[in-house]
């Protein structure tokens, strides 16, 4: 016998979807209740601690349909989440997830991005243990929340920065800024008919297009090196760059009580932002510097620490980077390598403005 | 030195808001870290497993901001997830929210909300430790994450009614549905200029108006009465009342692979609910049935534990009704006195229609 598959969400209702949902759901131990009751039941660890955070993803806020596979942004709507976990120090573990969906939204839509999740959800080993559905009258609007473990000494804040240590960043930064400009340069393009002003990937000239739009589309969280750092114990204060590393950076100086100071010149970058702004006639730091979405590590750490750094996360199939010193003066300052002050954008992103 | 009230949250900023609503927050020795690190991190007690569950509430969708002070909407929020976790017989204790906010609703808004959201979390020691905020293009959106916890013997789940178990139902029922439909018909009635169709207060009359509108606008979890009745160990399966007693009842019946016969005389109505709806032919009962929002307690429990019920949520302040009995036989139905068959609409609130 075959089945016609329903169209819309209005065909199958809340409770066809939540078994629809529910069905791609693997479980695991330390799950006791999972999706289908009023809330579920999970065993934390013994010895550890939890920890919980939430985000919202809103269309035409944090992602387009015109830009985002659903595939895609089901990866991401977790991966953000795990990120959290991950800058904490801690073991992502299970998450809940709400959909406010039109009603009028394609099946397919919903289940490339279940797919999307639950394979983000499978390779960071976190299992989906339950959410809500509902109608939406605008766009399609996804809740996360994650819920991780750790043990408490292990556990690793944005408040434990002292002068004098280094700030460090995992990976490379700007990345995603610079995807974000690629798209909408060419929706540009594409509403005024004028020809997308990318490179060309002929002439042996790679085309670095792709590989910059994935950082931003399908970001990936940078859980074993977050949890080798903290359980190296060798870190004073992580946090997940989400907001551009001036901004996140920011968050650790302001909870730590102290300031900090940027070598533009170390900013680490990739091979395929520096290809891609090489025609510019100076690199665009601001987007390093204050672009987000990168989900990259920044943290602080003694200098004594630099060499175990350095081998963890080399552990981990990343780098991390030296990027500036933590100061006494709570001021926040970026330099450049003759020391003179490099200005500016420096405001991470307003979700208001 | 005064400041000037900003009015809207593109003037104070994301970052602005957390430190607005952070500075309103509650502390608990609980709680290691709240808002403010990347994740919030929480001590679960000992012996203890962890109850998590999440409800999303959009406008003009699960609310009308004309109907609805920001006060009263800031509570419910709040409610609706503590009900979720009684249900369970769990304890509630932390909450994240996330609110997208269109950027021009005026910071009073969010304000009074969140005096309501605090005020429903004091009333039953719940924390508030994290959460995410942004910008919405369209109405203004809530998504509540709360974690409780529970001893595993104490947890009461949805499978575990058997046959000939009696079903109750505390408080009463169809009151949140009445409420309702007065606020529908005042909005009709305005919108036609016909006058409101409701009893006047006067000639001694009592409106119940207000009752019933409140049980819809600002319902009472059942905390007490299900941790009562969950500690008790009389009964075999709960659930709260969100989409009506049948759907719900529906819920267990599915989950315990039983059916079910209700009495439909035996519906608990409210004074209240009599009153208002006395002048019509008949009463009502399928709002008593299939209306949904009354976030009272459906329960199972073995005819052997009547009096220990009654005594149990007595001591709650709250009454506690035999509706009908569990059957073996898959079937849900609802029968008159005489035992025919009543037939009215059975379905529990459809999101996706």
């Amino acid at each position: 016998m075959t089945h016609k598959l329903p169209y819309t969400l209005s065909t199958i209702g809340e409770f066809g979807l939540i078994s629809r949902i529910a069905a791609g759901v693997s479980g695991h131990e330390s799950i006791i209740t999972g999706i289908g009751d009023d809330a579920a039941v999970t065993a934390i660890s013994a010895g550890m601690q939890l920890l919980t955070s939430t985000d919202m993803l809103l269309e035409d806020v944090h992602f387009r349909r015109s830009w985002h596979l659903p595939y895609c942004l089901g990866r991401k709507s977790l991966a953000v989440s795990i990120s959290d976990i991950a800058a904490m120090g801690g073991i992502p573990r299970w998450a809940l997830l709400s959909l406010a969906i039109p009603p009028k939204l394609p099946l397919e839509f919903v289940d490339d991005f279940m797919r999307g999740f639950l394979a983000m959800a499978s390779e960071y080993q976190v299992f989906l243990i339950g959410g809500d559905t509902c109608s939406s009258r605008s766009g399609f609007t996804v809740s996360v929340t994650i819920m991780g473990e750790q043990k408490p000494g292990i556990i690793v804040r944005r408040s434990g920065a002292v002068p004098d240590d280094d700030i460090w960043v995992t990976g490379t930064v700007g990345d995603a800024a610079l995807g974000l400009k690629i798209l909408e340069d060419a929706d540009i393009a594409s509403l005024t008919g004028s020809k997308q002003p990318k490179q060309s990937p002929s002439n042996g000239i790679v085309d670095d297009s792709p590989f910059l739009i994935n950082r931003l589309l399908d970001p990936t969280p940078r859980v074993s090196a977050a949890l080798a750092l903290a359980e190296s114990a060798a870190i004073t204060a992580m946090i997940d760059v989400s907001d551009g590393i001036l901004a996140d950076y920011g968050h650790i100086a302001e909870q730590s009580g102290v300031g900090g100071c940027v070598q533009l010149d170390d900013l680490p970058l990739s091979a395929s932002f520096r290809r891609h702004t090489a025609h510019l006639p100076v690199i665009p730091y601001h987007m390093a510097l204050s672009g987000g979405e990168d989900y990259e590590l920044c943290f602080t750490a003694h200098r004594s620490s630099r060499e175990k750094i350095v081998d963890c996360v080399k552990k981990c199939g990343i780098a991390a980077t030296r990027i500036g010193i933590v100061t006494s003066s709570p001021e926040l300052k970026v330099v450049n390598r003759d020391g003179s002050r490099y200005t500016a954008q420096t405001e991470g992103f307003n979700h208001f403005i």
